[in-house]
């Protein structure tokens, strides 16, 4: 009942779903990118921008945190879940910036298998995060975070599979240092999909 | 007194040292695997096995916090230490994934100091951790965390010397991009123990 | 008026801008050693007593806040603050001993701007750090938050800039791997930076 005595902008269900709104902003446009090779400045304009507006949701959920007496659940449980969601944004830019400096244009069928993964998870982590509003129907946001966590494993043999490959076959050892890179920061947003994913899971149980 | 009235499952003590006894499990099969040089399928399968297990020990501290009123330390610490214990077994997990990736599966005696190193340290750990069950013989404690921090220097050290004899005598670019990647590793493990004996010390002069 | 009952050691204010002074000590001796490209062994040790001292000051901290009752600020603050001032000096001494064992003895102008960055930004933090005395005045502390978190900005367009010119111009991959990682941490400190200026801004908004 008391929450209807707050004020719009204490609701921080708002605030979360629009934060992992941008990340799910971030995976899409990472996955265009990826799919058509295109760095132009344009598409990574587009993914330093959605970055841009997840740091201010990030911003306004902390400030709001710091100015609120009544939270729906414990602050540093707040504040973790901000930071993870916004590092999956960060992370995803970051790829693209390291991509862009390291001229790494062409289409990469691996790299194309990690944006989807990405993608899905972070679909996953939007869901799980939509269920915090409801604890009652607890078991969509369960069943999003059990997929979260395997889609980490899957992209955990993916990254294995991809770098004994890259060593196998790329002589090249610039490419190595590159392409090495850019595929383990592609497993991490998934590894901080699943940090999400424990941070939810951990508010659901103490609500329960 | 009043702990006799809790369940047995309420018994923090009994999880931690079950949760550090698999990070010392990983870290005797680590230095097994490094002085054989035997990365076979079935050897890095026991590593993985360990760390799944250490993971569900993890899970049930977490899961006991959550669900608990009273608590033998602050909640945060108890959060704090399962997160640092499990970090331990993560990443020797995370070593030998790598070394099988990269076939590193000549012995490497610098490899084989740190597998010493490793297990020594997490066996201090183990000691560390048992010793905040009575808090009146801490010394054991401190004797413990102050060997841990000295190992983590002697860990720096060694891993100062690796890499510039690596780069001194490794011509092949990809070897050093390899073993470089595995050494710094390899004192990660350090580190995080240090990490693990700060959260013990700060726990005991809290309780003191 | 309480304040004036407590000892003199429990003036967390003292010990933090102690903390964040060998900070900055170290970001001063670090622009030394880089406008000079001395790595000899009496300019290192200078940075590596620097880390030490401030080590000590966060231990003073840290025991501090846990035998404290009264705190002036949230005590996971206090952590967080040491932590990330901390966090500054050992980056700092990190990059400097990495440099040391690559033999990274030629100055380089790119690492000079890095330098500069680095000491204006940690100079800024000092700032911020001091403002959290008086809290009336707090338009000191915002203004050096912004500005760090302005410098940070500046620092990864300058490590793009370093890194892409670094993977155009240098044949060799030893130096490749070198260098990519020293710049790589020397934007890291800026990161730290912006991580305590963060803490600092969030501590500012709780007491406003």
């Amino acid at each position: 009942m008391f929450h209807r005595f707050l004020p719009k902008e204490f609701n921080f269900f708002d605030l979360f779903e629009k934060q992992s709104g941008f990340a799910l902003d971030a995976a899409v446009q990472f996955k265009d990118i990826i799919s058509k090779g295109d760095l132009s400045e344009e598409s990574v304009k587009k993914i330093k921008d959605i970055e841009h507006l997840g740091d201010e949701a990030a911003h306004d959920i902390i400030k709001q945190l710091n100015t609120s007496f009544i939270t729906p659940f414990d602050r540093e449980d707040i504040m973790a879940l901000t930071k993870e969601i916004d590092d999956v944004t960060d992370m995803i830019n970051t790829i693209v910036g390291r991509m862009t400096v390291y001229k790494l244009t062409k289409p990469s069928k691996e790299m194309a298998k990690f944006a989807d993964l990405i993608e899905e998870s972070v679909r996953l982590v939007v869901c799980a995060v939509k269920g915090l509003r409801d604890l009652k129907h607890s078991k969509s946001i369960t069943d999003s975070c059990v997929e979260v966590n395997r889609l980490e494993n899957v992209g955990d043999a993916l990254r294995d599979e991809v770098l004994a490959e890259l060593f196998e076959r790329e002589k090249d050892p610039i490419a190595v240092i590159k392409w090495k890179e850019i595929y383990q920061d592609a497993e991490t947003v998934l590894d901080i999909c699943e940090d999400v994913a424990h941070v939810v899971g951990s508010i659901m149980i103490k609500q329960a």
